[in-house]
């Protein structure tokens, strides 16, 4: 149980602080303003091609893919850099090419892929020139539990006709995002994990609608290609884009699932910071009655409590990559799903009290704080409600006393 | 003490059920087209106004307004019709003419106005011909202490020249929005609470610039016209335009405060009302994991605590209003405080589980819970931070062992 | 929905008042002492016979009973009275004769006791002359699910034979406690709720065995004769003893709980406010880091959210009882959950801010807070944990939307 | 920041493992039967002795001090076995001779004492021959800001007079503890960290008079030596017996702290440990309305995030641990703090529920969770109330952008 950070997590750390200062956090202001100027509202802002490209150069690029095609970093290497992305979340992961939901499609295909899936949409990818979408939530049923998806795939000849409705399809507003991964029913006779299937759904096939942006929080996230809702309707694919095989579809979305919800509680991580950062600047320069907010009792308990949940989730967030890159994503399952059920929870908590200490600001657009406050509130539902989590975790204990 | 409904409110909350029912909920859906395709996005859709037609046959009208020039209710007897009107509380209230800051700015008026004054302005206000918005809150210091506002109104021969920045001044973004009433300092060198005034500003006077609408956790709130940053810049206005006495302002504002704060209250209720069915008919309606999600144990304990919470809100806004009619608003100054330090808070926390219930679609347009709790949770900050109230009234019960 | 305190009521409460002042609270530090030094560590120190020889002469005597054997008050009435005493909930309740389990077994021989039954266990209560308990709680069941319950009741000629185990019987540690109401089983083949049936068994009946005194935290509570483990071998009573009818024993227990858990609420609002007090006491006068404890943030927040929280319950458990004195038991069955939910939760919390406020003294014997705070904690528990009040609660509120 | 544990950590673990299995889980119930028939309410049951021999006899002994008098362990290596000895928390650390207050005693000697005071105190503590007191707090003032106390130690020619009230000094009513350690001030005059000094005080000095034993919520703790009322009244000890340099007390205090924190949060987690083995064994084995309470949702929600929970507070004790191993307790004293925080706080919450799900049973003698709450409750205000170690922890975090 080795947490700390070796050479080249030192190495890299160092590089991607600087670009943070000397790139990402001045190109916040302009971010916003191409933002609120855009024609097209689900494509991200130009300044962020100009970090991508920057960013690539100085080797801050597809760190999150472990292997020979990516960066190759474990995941206990990763863990501290998504965690310095997390503080400017709209603006550095996409920079990196390590934005949600790229890196877990990306994963699929390197995993999962043929070498001619690969070739055409894993390469782009990598590459920074196409986005990706992952279409597997439901509005009709509680998709948290997997056997309840409605979607169906059907073998014909030598195609799959796929109809079915989704949303919350994050990133599929965005017209460069040119490929799908769906999720569907491939026999809904089978045993409960065997019933669904993956397939390549590329944006332009007919009968692919995408309907309408999806909102979170009254925010649209359009600079990262919303939420859409997307109805299938016959749509119809060579049965080459299957991914993996008939059946397979549960299993790869679980594997799947591992890294992206550590991904995700990293940068909730550094969200946290950020949201302290700003509430202790706040508190030490603003004044109420007569004395500066930060000597009042009750803010010094936020700022105390707010370091104190933070430290022991980073360290349970670290525990569980190491655990992951030393025995497997199946054996960092209930770290896994305690990260899940701790992290989005308690980082909510604090950009919450971030936000009261701002007054009126916290909830405006002037600060990144309610918008902060809605990405972490939106992960205690994202990839299974908290309550699902729970249910498992606790299901696992009691194992123990049967 | 006694809160039963007399037989008048008995059958104005008849009437008032059987337009919800009639007119306002089924109308919801319309509002929502019509705000989704709105060209101007900072102006009520049209079926508001049919609705306030509607309402006004039906004697629905100025119901928030004590006196011969409203409706004549007690705060007790309207306690209970301005909670149903929570339970939509985007078309309601302005259906009835009952919606914030013009009810606060009719009750100012009234109160403290001119015959002039109320001729020109209270009367097409209390027509629904114009609206009107409250100038307050500052920037650039924390305005709960109201001894901080930097905005100064100077007299400068027969006029008063404003100098100032405000923001989240409700309803100024909308075009309709004929008249400010705005507080800031004719005498900065008076006792702390004699420094301020208030006055009338029209919006068309030269140096009145509407710059930009806030946002609130991503909604921009236009369909009640938003919440906007106005900037005066030598604005000036005939010494008519004072509204009271030059040092009144402060007392004024606390006078206005209290009818605020406890229809606020009123309305969250029928919000968490609202909010609480439902949750209720989704987890009936809804499976998960083999069972209907109302068979979940965590979903009950959410649902009884809903109930209760619910039920001794209602009972302190009760008494409340009950204390304002029989000692006055200075008398129930510990309750209006109390009511406003326990129902934006609880009511957030009903809405929030209402919301993980629904999975994504809580978060989503397509329900109106998340906007219904960043509404609740905005209030946890209007008219002063809960930490403000919290500080006050333990002050208060403090003094009985000093 | 009148709340108001009526003539009577405000008479008594003066009354009860100043014989708080007077008698119960100078007596709280002799009774400590006489406990302390006491021979038999299972009855009431000899304080507690002079204070009800006292309560008795002002006619505060058996308060808790309406109709023409007690005092004949309604539930409003009584509330007040009740939650005064809960101020000294080990002195005042048994000073005055209203002391549980007690109140209870009075109100069942009350109300469905034979005029023999009466004569012979009543009028010595009524008196306070002796003692009595509720023998319901097992400890090898869950018994807030009363048909786990196992203690059998065999008829057998003119006898009931009575086998099981007990704990947690109030009261029954005390010599002086004469009789035990008992429930059992007579008919387990009968339908869920008829299968139960209560008896009486006086103390002395061969085979009863009162074989420990359980503890709460620590205390043994012996003051009020302590919560014994009693044992029923062959208990043989004759069938005169039957309470009722043979399987009308759930009725007869849930006839007992709703005024059992109301005047519980009502004290713990007493107990609240005594805890508040101590608070506001203790950090005016005590000082650490160079300012009292009463300006710290903290603090405060603590006091003004214990009084916005009593003033809630208050309100609530008023109601209950206006409910009950009007609709009747049944019909205020949800109230009487929801303050039974609502109560011993929010004044556990009370009390332990209090506690913390006092630092070492909080947990000690110096201060009647720990002894408090075990007793609202232990209500959460008593007639059934929160969980099985909520579960059914929500169910209620289920069914409008089945 | 490795935290795995070595094969020197992996063997005493097995080896002290097995000593609970074999020897103190068994005598659990020998304890409390002793314990109950005890003559002296204020000695250890003899079963103790008989562990202790048995332990020593296995090397497990003085796990707690570092150097050579002692295991030798570093506090990484402690922290999995201290909390292994917290499952069973009465028993298990006077076992291996590492019981509070005699631990924190060894190390103020081992570390501070003069040969002479470690010839004659220390190495019969060693031993587990004789046991001692620390005689820090006092009830008349807030003794967490130790510039407080009002314990005098005058010099007097080659004496200390020392005249002074003291409380909750925890194992002083134990006949075997036969030295106490007295913080005092020499020199009111001081700098305020200058004025305090510590001397060794033997019980049997004249002018000593231990006067009762301070109750926990109900409990005297009285197995290990209670916490006793103490007055020192013209106490006359020789000057050699302070213990390192005059007005040093307040610096050695804060050594003896950071160790101190530590091992009560270790044995926290072991405590945390034991009531959730509890809660899983409880909700398994019993049935509540047709179903196990495992079954239920809450029950698992409480699982769940007690796992979670516990999974964090460890890795921050261990990381606290690794810190005070590598920089030092003062480079450690923010994560130090952090724990103190975090942990009985959280560690209070989980007992509670399991509490709850044990119903009477939880409140009871016949389990140990009620003793171990109050233990748990109890260590929010030992040391030094939560609040004071946030405002601290707040402080330094702010100090960054001041």
């Amino acid at each position: 149980m080795e947490f700390g950070y070796d050479a080249r997590t030192e190495e890299l750390r160092g590089r991607l602080l600087a670009f943070m200062d000397e790139h990402v956090l001045p190109a916040e202001p302009v971010f916003a303003e191409q933002r609120a100027a855009a024609a097209d509202p689900w494509s991200p802002p130009p300044v962020v091609e100009e970090l991508k490209a920057e960013a690539r150069s100085r080797g801050l690029w597809n760190l999150f893919l472990p292997g020979e095609r990516g960066a190759g970093l474990t995941n206990l290497q990763y863990a501290p850099l998504a965690e310095i992305t997390g503080r400017s979340p709209h603006l550095a992961p996409p920079a990196l090419n390590c934005a949600a939901p790229d890196t877990g499609n990306m994963e699929v295909l390197n995993e999962f892929g043929t070498e001619a899936q690969r070739k055409q949409w894993l390469n782009p990818l990598l590459a920074g020139e196409i986005r990706s979408a992952f279409a597997m939530t439901e509005p009709d049923v509680a998709s948290s539990d997997a056997t309840n998806i409605e979607t169906r795939i059907e073998r014909d000849g030598d195609s799959y006709v796929i109809n079915g409705r989704k949303w919350y399809i994050s990133g599929a507003m965005n017209p460069a995002c040119a490929i799908f991964i769906v999720m569907g029913k491939t026999d809904p006779s089978a045993e409960r994990h065997r019933q669904q299937s993956m397939v390549l759904v590329p944006r332009d096939t007919p009968g692919v609608e995408v309907r309408r942006g999806m909102r979170v929080f009254g925010y649209d996230d359009g600079d990262h290609g919303g939420h859409a809702e997307v109805v299938f309707t016959d749509v119809r694919v060579p049965v080459e884009n299957l991914i993996g095989e008939e059946g397979g579809g549960f299993a790869i979305a679980q594997a799947r699932l591992g890294p992206g919800r550590i991904h995700h509680c990293m940068r909730l991580l550094g969200m946290a910071e950020r949201a302290l950062e700003l509430m202790c600047r706040r508190v030490v320069a603003r004044t109420a009655f007569g004395r500066p907010l930060a000597a009042q009792g009750v803010i010094r308990e936020w700022i105390a409590e707010a370091r104190v949940e933070i430290e022991q989730l980073r360290l349970l967030v670290l525990k569980t990559a190491w655990l992951m890159d030393t025995v497997g994503n199946r054996g960092a399952h209930t770290e896994i799903q305690a990260i899940k059920i701790a992290t989005p929870a308690a980082v909510q908590r604090i950009i919450d009290r971030a936000i009261q200490a701002h007054g009126a600001g916290g909830v405006s657009q002037d600060f990144p704080l309610a918008e902060l406050w809605a990405a972490a509130r939106t992960l205690r539902l994202a990839d299974g409600p908290d309550e699902v989590h729970k249910r498992s975790l606790a299901r696992r204990e009691l194992r123990k006393y049967a």
